[in-house]
């Protein structure tokens, strides 16, 4: 791991000019987002007509037929971007009003991909029922709910919840998207290497919200054999300190019941997913898996290991997070789309084949996939309108 | 009362081609309200500025220092108007969807007079208890609260207790944004007909939520004789069916404690400030009135009485809350200047003190009051500035 060590520091320097940039542009913009109205109201017939008297009878019409607020008001082009701040980026628990640059950032990420009206809401609680109570409450207004950077397992809680008991579509982008776009590389990358999708051998390492996720669209992408690992190895039935969700990952995942940690878990393996931390994985995990290991180290912005480590210890395909290496895992291939066809075709809920169907036309995209592009650029054209077509 | 019908349903036809285009322009528009990007994302640069990585600079920042939330995000202009659609404008209690229409309209009036970003949430539960919990939940992305349409008593609860637990200013429209306005109408009204302001007997008829702030306003400006109707007549101590807030108002109005319907306790009144419904003050309410009666009608779209025949009964000022007639009583004279002032200035509370002051600024507005002019006009030049420079 030594050998990492100039690089880490050069990637700091590196990160520190979009810090400095980022600090400076949002002090500014003073906020990246700005509320507009469509019509005007310069004249005395404007305002009787987008306020008192006329919109009266909107108000009246909408007594009358609750359903046509898609067709009078904001709710059908608009989507709230809701956080606790429990799990800001890859920053941790910092509430509220630290995460609300991030949900802007988001909000202007639907707007420009998917002229999607997106409202950042951070909530100053972290209780989930209240959560629920809360997002239930200010859900008129929406025509759709992206949660966003909501630590497991309450996100587990909150977005079943929010799934059931509302009639718009409800997402986890932690969750899903990354789902999606990891879904649509291993797509990809298993025909690169020339190996059956279905037959790949793949360890999640990280069991969060992200790993959760992505391990259960991979089941239902048709793969078998998948070991999660949290920060104390392999996660099998019966292990003693398991709870909630793991213990049902369990259920359904490792079926050869290995125990032990990443290094000794990773042998064989054809896939390794690295939803962790940076700098957890090393050449030696990479050197015991498989011929032509794919390896997806997607936290961000320091890996699990860096492309060049990996490729050197025989990786044939490498993934990140980051936009300066190749195959960049970003959710903002997926989220835009998946929402703008919610919203166009009045879907009321983003299901499991809905999010397989994305997965499988983000793959399609790469029209020839190579151990360089395995997954979509973000400014690929027709991306949005691609996934969105799925979304029904 | 007979002559009026005509007038009424000539009223109505107007209101009816109001109502034509409003429907019309919101099923165009689909909503008023766009939330666009501030910065663009067209580079990659760009990307990691805006959004991952450069935004967890930002993230930290404002964990470090969470008071800066002012300077890095949109919360320095973002007030939220929120209503429970308990009340929406004269209409009744129609729910949170059909107040929609009504809360995009004030957020286009917040933009386009005042540069506010104000965005609309309509909430799904009609609870004291949990519209307050919502929106302190919701509270830290916005610089600011106003509450809309929604029906006493509870608005009363709602504010005072928001007002008390957030650190963000908190208005409640329809009380206090009417009771400015009628203040400074009313002290340019009793210029025009030359009686002392302090020394006018006023009758409030309307003892909802804008009946009850008009009445303490007034008071606050040093009027002290005022008797407040509700639909059985003068509110006095001692009425035996009273209760909670009005119980408070008998108590510091109607010293003589005088009972009976309007008509009866109209006789010698200086003023009446309608604050009711439609026709329901006759030409006799203003013949028994003092010489020189000033009449605020300010039932909308159809007033208590019609400007004609209040002055022909002998009504020497005459104030409605139409566009049409001269002296419109209209609440955006106040709230974007309110708003404006506490956002520029990290007010954290609207006080009785900012809503006198506010009121005296709007009536000085008008450089020569005449029976025609008691109250500026929406369009007057730097009214939004002169308000704000109150709210200190």
């Amino acid at each position: 791991m030594a050998e990492q060590k100039p690089k880490k520091s050069s990637l700091a320097a590196k990160k520190k000019d979009y810090n400095k940039l980022a600090l400076a542009l949002h002090k500014k913009l003073k906020g990246n987002l700005a509320v507009v109205s469509k019509g005007k109201l310069e004249t005395r017939d404007e305002w009787s007509t987008m306020y008192s008297p006329g919109v009266g009878a909107v108000s009246s019409h909408l007594a009358k037929n609750p359903k046509d607020a898609r067709e009078y008001t904001i709710k059908k082009n608009t989507v709230a971007v809701i956080s606790d701040g429990s799990a800001v980026l890859g920053l941790g628990n910092l509430g509220a009003v630290p995460a609300l640059p991030v949900m802007e950032g988001k909000c202007a990420i639907f707007k420009e991909m998917a002229g999607v009206d997106a409202f950042p809401i951070v909530l100053d609680t972290q209780d989930p029922e209240e959560i629920i109570s809360v997002v239930k409450a200010i859900a008129p207004t929406f025509g759709g709910i992206n949660l966003e950077d909501i630590a497991a397992p309450h996100c587990f809680t909150i977005e079943e919840r929010l799934k059931k008991e509302l009639s718009i579509p409800v997402m986890h982008d932690d969750q899903h998207g990354t789902a999606i776009v990891v879904t649509a590389g291993l797509l990809n990358a298993a025909k690169v290497v020339g190996k059956k999708f279905e037959s790949l051998r793949v360890v999640v390492q990280g069991a969060g919200a992200a790993g959760r996720a992505v391990t259960l669209l991979l089941l239902k992408a048709g793969i078998t054999d998948i070991i999660v690992c949290d920060s104390k190895g392999a996660i099998y039935a019966g292990r003693k300190d398991l709870s909630g969700y793991k213990k049902e990952l369990a259920s359904i995942t490792n079926q050869e019941k290995l125990q032990g940690d990443v290094l000794s878990v990773v042998a064989e393996a054809d896939v390794l997913i690295g939803l962790s931390g940076p700098g957890t994985v090393a050449s030696a995990h990479i050197e015991k898996m498989a011929k032509d290991a794919i390896v997806f180290a997607l936290a961000n912005p320091i890996p699990e290991i860096m492309p060049e480590d990996a490729k050197r210890a025989g990786a044939a395909v490498v993934a990140t997070g980051r936009s300066d290496y190749a195959n960049q895992v970003n959710n903002s291939l997926a989220f835009p789309g998946i929402f703008r066809g919610a919203l166009d075709r009045n879907v009321t809920s983003i299901t499991d084949d809905m999010k397989l169907a994305a997965a499988k036309k983000l793959a399609a995209l790469v029209k020839k996939p190579t151990a360089e592009e395995v997954i979509p650029h973000v400014m690929t054209p027709g991306l949005v309108k691609a996934v969105a077509s799925v979304i029904k």
